[in-house]
């Protein structure tokens, strides 16, 4: 039998106060509020529109087993952070992470490490070897972040800053870091 | 036994000179080029770039076998149609139409119609018995080609030109009809 490092993995307990659930279609609304308004302006109004576009409500309505909110708990419910993803039908050993976003208030606390960790564990349990993902190449803290999380940069076309990037990867002008991490 | 109207669909064939193939990530650059050409101008570069957005390379690496390519035999292969769907993960009876684009020098010849057949079959294939889509309100022609196809409307937040439609629901100002058919 092969143990491998990350078979001991234990969960991240999520920050006291706060639930996590599966979305609901009826959901979209207040994601898209997060998804303009918790990235600092970036890329501005067009960089905004690019992420609400990324995220339409079919993954609400379709991959919402593999999809995570989490929310404040006191008083009306105010979304913290969420993930989606969803199982490639394509490659049955791969989950794919395709949007992470904690509110700005909320980061450094160790939320978005219990989410990843959380979606690991649904990946798992869906047989699942592999978590793929992709970021912007000038997102370094994203980059650094999904490091620490134990993902390795595949190879690119090209290097940036030390970083393999593929250029136009996401279609002309949208350049992207691949990561892969095994289960 | 119950027999549905839809168990004797005989598939519609693809016009001569055509192939029909599972599309490859590789295929992402040409795809994009499509979305940017295919739809006569409609909504300017903010509309090419919306159509862009809504196919990133993830649909061509995780939902292929769902997915269609149609390309033209003769000299280089010249893409002519494709078909991007995928089976949901939260709904086990339903499939789903992400997006579809004919050539527009290839449309009226059945070409549409022999896609969506062969995704339907696709769907049933893999148990689906429902598929759903979704399309623009100001799109007169993919909501009458959608009548044509046997999708039915499905009640909206109001009415547009006889249509029901959902205001917002992909969005601020992403007012959208959404579409059901039985397999």
């Amino acid at each position: 039998m092969t143990v491998r490092s990350t078979d001991h993995e234990s969960p991240r307990p999520f920050p006291p106060g706060l639930t996590v659930r599966h979305p609901r279609p009826s959901d979209h609304a207040v994601l898209q509020g997060a998804l303009t308004d918790w990235w600092g302006g970036q890329g501005g109004e067009a960089g905004a529109q690019q992420r609400r576009l990324l995220v339409p409500r079919l993954f609400l309505q379709h991959f919402a087993g593999t999809s995570l909110l989490v929310e404040e708990v006191e008083g009306a419910a105010a979304l913290r952070a969420f993930l989606i993803g969803f199982l490639s039908q394509t490659d049955p050993e791969t989950a794919y992470i395709h949007f992470v976003g904690v509110h700005p208030e909320a980061q450094r606390g160790g939320l978005g490490s219990a989410l990843y960790y959380r979606f690991f564990d649904l990946a798992r349990g869906h047989g699942r070897s592999r978590v793929r993902s992709i970021t912007s190449p000038v997102n370094r803290n994203s980059i650094a972040y999904h490091s620490r999380m134990g993902f390795r940069v595949e190879p690119g076309d090209h290097v940036e800053d030390g970083v393999a990037v593929h250029t136009d990867y996401d279609g002309p002008g949208l350049d992207r870091v691949s990561f892969v991490r095994e289960l």
